[in-house]
């Protein structure tokens, strides 16, 4: 019994630890959320310390549990976990808290703090990560183990709050996971019943545990602060291995703390000065000191450091017989951990001919896919029900939901969690892809902004991409659509204009492993240019290149497209070369590879001393004037479309070669 | 029961004539959804002859029963229940249905067609605007009915598909409709099992009875083609006042298709000509007339007409009894039809002065719409879970979910259904807003565009505008969301610099009542412009305006700013003045509005001849080059921001006085 009174004693204080290393951050940030960390204090210890199966010497161990705070404002409860359990993270940079280049942001993020999974913060973002992480899970384990050999068997926890399961995304993330039977992934849920504006009886009183249960989850409900009940139902839930597990952890915003405790106010602002000195003498915590930790406290944590290594030098030896048993699977692993496939997509598609006739960008796009996604085992994706228009569907890889080493995901009508499950598959080393319209890209862009953020290998496959759409009308016709997708930071896009330009696309998509890629693809057929005549399709690996010059002397005029338009500006230079006009026809696939040349090869396509420039692309006209400048032209959309044959829609709004000839004509006085 | 037989019969005739007239219209425009309209048309049928109360004849009645084809992309049953019942759609617009400029567009319209109450299509959206037109019914209600004048006792149905309960959106929507138990929704589920892909089976296999029961919903399960028990259903959600109601109809895509029925080929392709015979011999339809529609299901249908005309005529005499006895509740009417407040905002909020010391531009957003709002009583809103910071709650004003007359409403987490809710509520004659911070409008995008498609007058709040957040870091930095939200067609954006242009903005908003607008405000405190010394507030009106001249001669370089960054941009002024160039500070708070005023007076503020120009604003840079032109600089966000105080983050990425200086001095090659 003495023995048990101890450990209880140390159990609470290192949970008082991790909460007091909280408050005193936030208070000397002057900013964050100390509440969050004190009510979950508990929660998080018992899952830490006694499941958990993480090495925090090597974050990258391939086989760790995986650790998702959605809740991403209660980023010093991570934090502390990490120092304590002896990460790269020293007390220093917890005394740094949301300061200029700490390692201790005010969310997590991705890339800058070992041994944070993924970057959070945005509500729902998390949960749904996480279930991209489970579903990578259960394939690499299907794929890699051998009997004998179970290179993965690793978790997906979760802490969530009250927001994330407020955000529709959560609904998608848990409908899906539900569906696919994801027992891999295990969530705590924060019900302290408070979120900013107050009560959560204001706004959010649906049944929970009914709510998951209709999805198909397995749901247990406990004391947040019963660390024996807590582990009980982690046990369970990890004992359940054919439904994804939700447990509501009953707690308190702000626990401890006497006059802030179960309100609003402790959620998004430090205690203050007075508060923290009560909350320190009800945990009968030193005063004068800040980030103090016991010394027992910590040698209890950092077990966790000789635990883990243990753990991952046990898997080491594991790999290696794996490696002796199964060198050619040890090579596959080599090259998903290197993203080294090159020799597959480069000679992958022989050449479209334009010979063979009109071939729609999604089209080509299915055909590259196709043949090489078979051979490039990290690839995995799907659409949001659209994988008959979006051509994402390979048959040859089966089908995830009904085996787990098939690799066409059914995403349902749920284009928000099929951007974000990309973003968990990404972070487990695979390459993800997803498909809808373009025009629905909207509904993905939180979690396209959390791949940019990240630097996420992940493909956008986005079909559908102007007017061209057609009858189906201005809710489903793109126009602004491409103008916001290009503001993201670190998103490349990219709109080929024919069947080969878009292989190259793929091929650039696939290389691009510092950052999300967006395909931007027709509905309707397109020639396929005749490169006999115009310049190689591989141009589109620099952004932009000159497609066609006047035979002889310096272009006049400048006409630029992208995509189905680029057709237009070709036809429209074929007739001012009858004219006796010389213009150049560059193709602009790509603005971010573009901007990234050197400013030579810019200057080359774009020389600063020819002004007349035109513009033609049948979406928004925002950042155009970047290339044509304030005298060039630019034909596009200044309004949303229409419903009506694509073929009408273009000539109504001015994408044909006559209305380019008129605007071309004008830039240059005649 | 020879006549019962009668009736049986003229029901299935009525059924199939909405079955047929979508069959042909698809076949003949060569491209649209059948099978949705061929399954639902039963259930249509009952709710359009036996329930819903309206007015062919006036399709603004402002007491009609709403209804809402969620799945718009069965636009033809809408079309086809128009038609029949005589709104203003002849049979030449479903004749010439998905074509240029006709009333039948791929997907319903509003503002295009009669009838059409809210534009659907993207999936998850009509549902979720039902939400916002049933808040709108029951504040409406309470605010006008007087006892013996029920001016308000409408219903809102919707029909709804498998893809809109898939979105995150319609969870949502129906969490946020259960917590508020409004009890004059009606939704009638098509549960085909059938989504693009294929089988429900694929991708969606939660118990949506639960589901709903989870968020508080009164559900039923009803056969589909029962037309007594379809009523019988609807009779029961009527007679339940406190939950919304879901009836799950059991109903089968492409009914009576003998090879396409139950099938995903069904949903968005013409049948073709051979099914199309097929589909008429079963339903012993004549095979060589196209759009048949017999005399007597005519007759059935029109009826609608005079009992819609006797109905409008009674609510009429009512409201003549109501103005009599309530002149002033009958001028508030008129107020809210014609949108006649400027008499209460014109005097609303005397001017803040610089001596005041700095503030925030959410602050002075809150302080003018605490000013106007209990005055303004279509006025209502709220935020998603963040009132206290982006100051979107007037304690004046109740709470909606504890009275009806209040109009305060606590959307949650919930940005999407936010929007989605103004949209429903503006579609009812309300003002409504929202507030998020701008990072998170990227949640509410599908619902943005749609209002801005529709005209709708809503107005977003959207606070925190910039790395002035600070150390939440970059998941919190809007950086793309001002240019993502610009690009989107007929949406009017503001960001203005200081307390005073805000409430102009907030005036402009007022009075944009033909689209959306999007104030963008400041986290942080800003100078109150000492407007002694610069040019008027009131310049916002025109989108941008010259706030600051050199004391004589004309400009040699003129400095762009918006929000926070202009003061910056007038601290560069003043400092290049005192060193002897001649600047010109240009505030340009609203490119849509700028662009909007004549070419005289946009080339009086930046004269073409002045090339020197620099903008300045803690954003995306895309779009810039449209006023500075390509010799030209813009201070602006090329990357993500980062977690630190704000003074330290606008230092880091150059935006302070001395970097102006230095790129204006380049600039001008000094």
């Amino acid at each position: 019994m003495g023995e048990s009174v101890v450990e209880a004693e140390l159990d609470e204080l290192c949970i008082n630890t991790i909460r007091m290393l909280a408050v005193d951050a936030v208070e000397k940030a002057h900013s964050g959320h100390p509440g969050m960390p004190m009510g979950a204090a508990a929660v998080a210890y018992v899952l830490w310390t006694r499941f958990l199966r993480h090495n925090p010497s090597d974050p990258q161990w391939p086989d760790r549990d995986r650790f998702i705070l959605s809740a991403g404002h209660g980023s010093m409860l991570l934090y502390a976990l990490l120092y304590l359990t002896g990460y790269n993270l020293p007390l220093e940079e917890i005394r740094n808290f949301r300061q200029w280049e700490s390692l201790t942001p005010g969310h997590p993020e991705y890339g800058r703090t070992s041994g944070v999974e993924t970057t959070t913060g945005p509500l729902g973002q998390g949960f749904a990560t996480g279930v991209g992480m489970a579903i990578a899970a259960e394939y690499l384990a299907r794929y890699f183990n051998r009997p004998g050999f179970d290179l993965f068997t690793h978790t997906i926890y979760g802490v969530v709050s009250d927001g994330d399961l407020m955000e529709g995304l959560s609904y998608e993330a848990a409908s899906l996971a539900g569906h696919l039977r994801l027992g891999r992934m295990i969530y705590l849920y924060l019900d302290n019943k408070i979120s900013i504006e107050g009560s959560t009886e204001l706004t959010f009183t649906e049944d929970i545990k009914l709510r998951f249960e209709a999805q198909k989850w397995h749901v247990q409900k406990v004391d947040g602060y019963q660390l024996e009940a807590i582990a009980r139902a982690i046990e369970e839930a990890k004992a359940e291995k054919d439904k994804p597990s939700l447990i509501i952890a009953r707690t308190h915003i702000a626990y401890g703390s006497p006059h802030k405790q179960d309100t609003a106010d402790a959620h998004g602002a430090p205690l203050g000065k007075e508060e923290v000195r009560l909350v320190k003498e009800r945990f009968r915590w030193p005063q004068d000191v800040e980030f103090h930790v016991p010394e027992p406290v910590l040698r209890e944590f950092r077990a966790a450091k000789e635990k883990g290594e243990t753990l991952e030098a046990e898997w080491n030896s594991v790999f290696q017989g794996y490696s002796r048993e199964y060198p050619e699977m040890a090579q596959s692993w080599e090259r998903m951990m290197k993203c080294s496939f090159s020799h597959v997509w480069d000679d992958a598609v022989s050449e479209f001919l334009p010979e063979d006739g009109p071939v729609a960008t999604r089209q080509a796009s299915g055909v590259f896919l196709s043949s090489i996604a078979p051979r490039v085992f990290p690839l995995i994706g799907g659409s949001a029900d659209l994988g008959p228009s979006v051509k994402t569907y390979v048959p040859e890889l089966g089908e995830f939901h009904e085996d787990r080493g098939g690799r066409n995901i059914h995403f349902g009508v749920r284009e928000h969690v099929m951007a974000a499950i990309c973003n968990g598959l990404a972070l487990s080393n695979l390459i993800p892809y997803g498909g809808t319209f373009l025009v629905f890209s909207d509904y993905m862009r939180p979690a396209i902004r959390l791949a940019a953020m990240m630097g996420l290998h992940v493909i956008y496959v986005f079909t559908h991409d102007s007017i061209g759409v057609g009858e189906d009308g201005p809710t489903h016709q793109p126009i602004e659509q491409l103008a916001a997708l290009r503001a993201i930071p670190n998103l490349t896009v990219i709109r080929p204009a024919d069947a080969n330009e878009t292989v190259h696309a793929w091929k650039t998509a696939l290389e691009n492993t510092a950052g999300p890629t967006a395909l931007i693809l027709s509905r309707q057929g397109l020639p396929v240019i005749d490169r006999k005549n115009y310049a190689h399709a591989s141009g589109l690996t620099r952004g932009g290149y000159i497609l066609a010059d006047p035979g002889e002397g310096d272009p006049e005029i400048i006409l630029i497209g992208t995509g189905s338009e680029l057709h237009l500006a070709i036809g429209a230079h074929e007739q001012l070369k009858m004219e006796g006009i010389r213009s150049r026809v560059v193709s602009l696939p790509s603005w971010e590879i573009f901007n990234g040349q050197s400013k030579e090869y810019r200057d080359r396509v774009l020389p600063p001393h020819i002004k007349a420039r035109l513009a033609i692309e049948a979406g928004s006209p925002q950042g155009w004037r970047g290339f044509v400048g304030l005298e060039g032209g630019v034909i596009s959309m200044e309004s949303f479309g229409h419903s009506a044959p694509a073929k009408v829609l273009f000539e109504k709004f001015g994408f044909s070669v006559e209305n380019i000839l008129v605007k071309a004509r004008g830039l240059l006085g005649r």
